[in-house]
């Protein structure tokens, strides 16, 4: 069914994120944007005591519209994911069918839409259940290529970032265990136990403070004041990490571009097809025109300096 | 009329920011500076109940002058952008001056002055738009170098800076959700809906912490606590972001000094013209006396340490 | 003995942190790993007043049975210590256990386990040294790379965090005795002496603010938020030290990791056995398999370019 | 006077920081560390209020003692700073210690002990000036030299940092405006005018957040909501400028030391009082021995791989 085929390359690229002149595709992404934001929007505003009775009806009516909607583009792309090939990678349609289905994406997108979709069918109060809808705001990380990028290089850092993890349980531990030993007799309500204990430790570990708990005796406030200090250095750690991963990353990728400048500067100019290669690979490492820009300069800058330097001063050859 | 053209090139050079030795023009710059800065104090002052009675009249008519030199600023600037040859780029003079009064800074100079200036023709009462004479301070970014640049670098990452706005609000919304159900019972005012506790989520995961809403309830102080955590990674998100940003930056001026510095060392020495040339350079891109130097000690040293080495393969005879 | 050495290896083994295929040893680590955990947990909860009458019994128990199996352990640990040969450095066996057994890891085990070991044995109340029963914590750091490396950067860095407290010391100095001159008789409680405004000027230099002292007259405040202003700078300082660190960690362990990817292909392409080996060196120095690729894929390219390029000065042939 | 030059040179070297071996140096650089540590504490806790009646003798005595010690030492400082040859820069001895007298640490060495020398001698009540007494502090920036590269950093960033307390202003401003217009009517107090407000702006901004003023009106949290936000992307500010200044000073100091290592390897190997150098180098620039280490680890192998390749492989002989 060669038309079949045809048909589903279409929704698949009606699907993915568009590209710059498909028009249709745009069209349908922004629709979907909406949607996933208005979802957003009800979920919140609907428990607004003002609105909470008047409007129930409305709410309800726009989540079954909704789940429904998000049903379809969940069957759509279980069908249409097989014209992937790089995530395809040779499997059989049933296969990397199966493949999509059990992705991460695939099944936060079916549970954000599936309990809405079941009180239409079954009668049951499954209104516990409606806290998933909040799912469908992940649906919106399909379209944002920066978004993509942080979360690329949170999950490059993951090791080191579980390690800080790990230090502010320590410190907390040790925080919440010293501080009850000493506030435990003065306020015997708020430092009821080293688990107590350990919310003034969390709040004060990661500088949010709020002022609910905190020590009072002199001894509490000096041991409070090495504790604070831990804080400003733990704090510090996840910065220091996701600063370092940043840089990185934006150095791979630029040294990515730079080979590709390179390569197209080796016949000495970089013409309109070059450039137009070039932008495209730009955008795609997240690396804007300015920069680009700037990159091409000091590549034909140091060009022009190597071609003008290697002459033997003595005799005049070229140097190799 | 060559006069005219004279006259018009003059005052550009008052208005733009001085070059070393224009003194008149350092002066109008000050004079306009402290202009601006009296204006912004003006504005704040006004309000303290000390002063509100006593001195209205002084304070409106001090603004009313204000209003008329920076119109009358805003008239000359208009007048001569055409001179600015890199701005203008071979537009005829209407069409560069509509340019000029499209740009952002223009249009911010404008509606910072205009509704004082109404004020004085037109009788009926503006007074809700005083508020916007706080658009005056923007008008001291075109004085500071390093604003420029920090501006420059905020602007060069805004995608990121978006990415990172986004993750903030997906966590606001799931804390404010968890903890509206969480707490509601027991809270019935500082979390009576969704929207109620994002005021909590939001001053939590920036680690503000006031501390007049905060959860009270186990089950709520642990949910709390990972939310914190995440806070804690949020804020770590923009400072990596901008860290990377930064170093990139200087990376990029310094990789542009360098290869001046290299030029200007193709002789073998940086004479004082040369010199001048990379001072000047060097206060364009902002980096300082005291770095440039190491730089030129650095290329100097890799140049000695180069020109021991290579020995021509041709004739056998060093290379200068 | 040959026998008895061959089981001190195996034993020695099995307590070091597992290699890839060895599964005995990999369910010693986590044997261990629970233990640790479990230990830290009971520390934590058996101060819940709920729990505290019930099961007093039962904590002390499983505190004397973690105690024997951390002293047998450590026992273990001293016998087989003399089986790394990296640590032994040629030392008699007796020298090399004492050198073990005053490293700060082995003090720590030591010190974790004896006082409850001691309970079992004396009558006396030795409740007071229950606290140091959360050392146990600190043998988890055996168990995670990531984690060294964090410890690592600190410990390199600890010159400049030292300077980093040393400036917070003087700001805290400064900020405690102005505001203690400013509030002195308005708040005579909260900043009773510079030593009480200590704590005020310890929560607000390090951003946590509790609130529960803060400045009330219009001085303390103009005062006050110059010190806040100098804390932003402060807190600024170990983040950008950690930055700056981690970064030079990475560019540091890339840089081997990358003069082992060039040897590798220096006959022009990597064999599984070199990928292997990459492999293993890539953990050792914490680059992820991702990142390894690149530095692989762009070396590969690199090396494709260069033997483009150069031919031989002396017969122009092409190089290889 | 040959003796007597003896002798100033002696007393230099004595005030001077110590090198390795002088352990009379260092034994007057500990002596004056613990007098001005002892000094600051002095300060700090003579406002106790327990302390205060009764050794208020002790602390003047000490005072006195401390200010006659530091004369002298001022005196001396005033004395021998001729010898330093880099300070001189071939100045008369008068201009050289006028030049002394005048240098910010030398004024601050003054101020700190002249007022409690004069109240020995002048009868008036200096009291109020007995706050200066906390410059003593300062003189302990001499022994550190982290701390000196710490303020190093700070010092080259210095315009990157006034600009972000222009954007800090610039915020406060709006902040406290715009708050001031929304919260005025409802809490008349905390927000009685613009200056007012500003406390708010200033401990919100900056992520303090002591929560002893807030908005409570929606319309209030909704704008510092987005206040807020903007506090966490200034916050980060400081941190990225500092994080990359320290990574670009050790960037500079790393590659100094690399162009020593490669001057050292010139002849193929390092030999013990080349590493002599190299080490007392690496103190100099802040670069602890670990990383000096795998520097000249990089070093050696990239000169190995150096050495063994550059041969045509077609005729056999070296590349130039």
């Amino acid at each position: 069914m060669p038309l079949a085929i045809t048909r589903r390359r279409r929704i698949y690229h009606l699907l993915e994120v568009a590209h710059e002149n498909d028009y249709a595709s745009k069209f349908v992404d922004i629709l979907l944007i909406i949607l996933i934001v208005l979802n957003v929007i009800a979920v919140v505003i609907e428990t607004l005591p003002s609105l909470q009775g008047r409007y129930e009806q409305t709410f309800l009516i726009f989540d079954y519209f909704s789940a429904i909607i998000f049903a379809i583009e969940y069957g759509f792309r279980v069908w249409v994911c097989v014209e992937d090939t790089s995530f395809r990678r040779g499997l059989t349609d049933k296969r990397a069918r199966l493949k999509y289905i059990l992705s991460p994406m695939a099944i936060i997108d079916l549970v954000a839409f599936l309990p809405s979709l079941l009180q239409i069918v079954v009668d049951a109060d499954l209104r516990f259940l409606r806290i998933l809808r909040l799912l469908r705001m992940f649906k919106l990380t399909r379209y944002s290529a920066s978004m993509e990028m942080v979360l690329n290089v949170v999950r490059k850092e993951k090791n080191a970032f579980l390690a800080a993890f790990f230090v502010l349980m320590v410190l907390m531990v040790i925080a919440a265990s010293g501080m009850y030993h000493v506030e435990h007799e003065v306020q015997p309500e708020a430092f009821a136990s080293i688990p107590h204990a350990m919310w003034w430790a969390m709040v004060t570990l990661t500088t949010v403070g709020y002022g609910d708990v905190a020590p009072i005796t002199a001894v509490g406030k000096i041991f409070g004041g090495f504790i604070i200090i831990g804080g400003v250095g733990l704090v510090a750690l996840p910065a220091g990490i996701m600063a370092s991963a940043f840089a990185e990353e934006m150095r791979i990728r630029r040294q990515s571009l730079n080979f590709n400048i390179d390569t197209a500067l080796e016949d000495g100019i970089i013409d309109e097809d070059e450039m137009r290669e070039l932008k495209v690979r730009a955008i795609e490492l997240g690396v804007n025109e300015h920069e680009m820009d700037e990159l091409i300069k000091l590549a034909v800058d140091a060009r022009v300096k190597t071609s003008e330097q290697p002459k033997c001063p003595h005799c005049g050859e070229k140097l190799a």
